[in-house]
């Protein structure tokens, strides 16, 4: 019995060295293909010059569509199809500002922009007195005495000392999220938040706000983080400070969309479906090269890698440029409706949505077995910089396939850049560094690879 | 004796866990203030913005040694003094330039600038028929007969599917080294030679070329990326091309310079001298940003951060921003010379001169105990971004020290888009993130900590 236990184990430890070998090998070919003779970049650069920006409902997203469509076939997917959705169409209009005013009705042009889903003003503006707000708790204490008619500016930082900027984020951006309705619920007529950014610029940054129905909605714009310090340097300075906004932003009725599909089918298990991803749309005011036109790139790239390779996977990889993930997840929300009522197994899925920075990790949304058995393959991937597989992780659009046992990853590139760029005019094809684009698609592509040949 | 080797077991093990999470910490403290009220972003910006390029011999190298002087004095260092030492005096002229000759007398100009150290064309320049060469053994085997009388043309591009950028780097980096002596040996009249860079592009990138004294020296350029690549295609396509390169670049002779030492006096063993430093100098192209401004501040920053927290040093930590590293090492050679006539012990030094990128590892010069012994701290490092020790590494200004025995250790980077900025006009303040930055000197001030407090 010992006997045969230890010829065992050693024909497996042989196996796993084989095998693991001949996947080095692999590997080492993949690498190639996107270093060499990668589409990421001139793809990335197709999306963000040709295409530009990509709000939902625009004809921006309705062209990424279109062209996404074309690229995926080009590559070689397999099929292509739409998953039709209907999306909101929130439109910014072009004449929005806000002007900082003294006592003496002094003014100052500030650095602003309107977030997104936020209603209009009307074409009059709204003057009113400025009060700044550093938490909820604040807010609460101050009440509707000191609140109404006023308009609250959130002056809250992300806090540079969390080494993750993403930590940052999301404390920080409740203010964004839930702010104005917080506000309206003592009378605030408009608010002013802070850029949620890692930096001190000038680049105002949008993203959605979300009103609660309970409370009147109200104008919502975002103050560039330099302006946001001057704000407060003055406030604490004088009184008799007042705003002056205008937005005349409008939410217009829900429009058809789509999701673009790609497929490359499975050998073994056709049934079986591998997931990734990225969302096609984006924030009006820049191009969207980080935030998602990279996640979208990188996850198209595997169909241009495996037909260069003729590489065919065992299980079906399905790549998707979902549609909507900014202002309503109704691409990511329609994805996972639809595989509710297939007869598959969706077993996978990968998101790439926090940047085409330098890879460092891959985010789980399960630990235990299935992680630890994952974990095995970290020395393989170090030498592309993925240096571990953690607990924790996911992403905006595959979150609804959660309920179907899915496994969920994410991919975590470096975060210390993504706040500089995010929801910002400077978000632009020139902030991406091809190499660090191509590393995070190379990897995204091994982890696929990994997953499609030894399952989970 | 099992029993006392038990106790002693758990004793051991108790004190390490106890220092370890003192240790963590004071990590955390350190990190606050880097990121919090860390100077080595300002201190870049003025470096950058007003100081400029600090070729060596040059006024901007001149300024350089007196404002950071004056930075390590105002920031708290016990003592701030100067190394004087004679450095070459390279000044590149603003005349030169190269223009692609077809056998029509059509021209196209190209983007490139002289390499360091080249010698000038003369005011009428050279005009001579091109050949373009791959490789060394390509010029060998085309020998006297094809080369003589001809510019040769190095288009050897970095290797793209090395995932470190600097081993392509290095690679490529011989054709513009030791590129125009082998061309002079076989008769050639100049060299233009692709640039070091990762990406296709339009800047041409300077850095040093050496002459091998038994040949003629011959002038040599840098051509951009892009250029490279068209230059090549249309030699490909025809016949009769030629180039006329004009440079006006002058060795003029040596002249007075410094490498600036800040001291932190050691309480303990002043006597036991840990190194800290980047170089000073840089190309004159444009603001030296990355290479080395980012090195400079990173080492500096530890003053700010000891007299902020009160740390006092056990061993004499010494900041150098040392002279001449890019055409020359004199800084580095004269640093080592002092050290070796003190009759103190440079026990450790570590140099960052590989960007202000986010930090990934530590590279060592020896592995070994020393070096297992150092790993078991990786663990706290990690939550700042460097998760590997490794050995191999060091820095060019450090080197001269190795045979005194000093460990030596440089700061890695992620190294993707170094190439983009390296020696380029595109090397400036705007070029580098502020959190990657400090993340950078962070680590660095981390792990002179833990030397300091621990030893070797």
């Amino acid at each position: 019995m010992k006997r045969t236990c230890f010829l065992l184990l050693v024909f497996i430890s042989t196996t796993v060295f084989a095998q693991s070998e001949n996947d080095a090998q692999v590997f080492k070919r993949i690498a190639e293909v996107v270093l060499t003779n990668g589409k990421a970049y001139e793809n990335l650069r197709f999306l963000c010059k040709q295409v530009g920006p990509r709000l939902s409902g625009s004809p921006g997203a309705e062209k990424a569509v279109k062209e996404t469509f074309r690229m995926m076939k080009e590559m070689g997917a397999d099929t292509v199809y739409l998953q039709p959705c209907m999306v909101p169409r929130w439109v910014r209009g072009n004449r929005s500002g806000a002007v900082l005013v003294d006592s003496n009705n002094n003014t100052t042009l500030l650095n602003v922009c309107v977030l997104g889903n936020s209603v209009a003003t009307g074409p009059d503006g709204i003057k009113a007195p400025v009060i700044e707000v550093r938490s909820f708790e604040q807010l609460d204490s101050l009440g509707e005495k000191n609140i109404k008619g006023k308009i609250v500016f959130y002056n809250f930082p992300m806090n540079p000392t969390y080494i993750e900027t993403f930590r940052a984020y999301s404390e920080a951006g409740q203010f964004r999220g839930r702010g104005p309705s917080m506000a309206a619920k003592y009378g605030a007529v408009a608010v002013m938040v802070r850029s949620l950014a890692s930096n001190i610029d000038d680049f105002p940054h949008t993203g959605a706000t979300n009103y609660n129905d309970s409370f009147p909605k109200i104008p919502a714009i975002a103050v560039s983080t330099r302006h946001a310090e001057m704000v407060s340097a003055r406030l604490r300075k004088g009184t008799g400070w007042k705003l002056f906004v205008r937005t005349e932003s409008v939410m217009l009725p829900d429009v058809l969309s789509y999701n673009v599909v790609g497929e490359i089918r499975g050998t073994e298990f056709p049934n079986e479906i591998i997931t990734v991803g990225g969302h096609l749309d984006s924030w009006d005011l820049a191009e969207g090269a980080h935030d998602d036109g990279a996640g979208c790139v990188q996850s198209m790239e595997i169909i241009n890698v495996y037909k260069r390779l003729g590489i065919k996977p065992k299980r079906t990889i399905r790549v998707v440029m979902f549609m909507n993930e900014e202002n309503g997840l109704r691409g990511g929300r329609k994805y996972a409706e639809i595989a509710k009522t297939e007869n598959k197994q969706h077993i996978f899925a990968l998101e790439s949505d926090a940047g085409g920075f330098t890879p460092r990790a891959f985010g789980f949304s399960r630990g235990g077995d299935t992680l630890k058995r994952l974990q095995n393959w970290v020395p393989l991937f170090k030498p592309y910089g993925v240096y571990e597989f953690t607990e924790g992780g996911g992403g905006a659009d595959i979150g609804p396939l959660r309920p179907l046992g899915t496994l969920l990853c994410g991919l975590r590139p470096d975060s210390q850049r993504y706040f500089d760029y995010h929801h910002a005019a400077n978000d632009v094809f020139e902030a991406v560094s091809k190499r660090e684009l191509e590393l995070g698609a190379l990897n995204m592509i091994l982890l696929l690879y990994v997953i499609d040949q030894y399952g989970l």
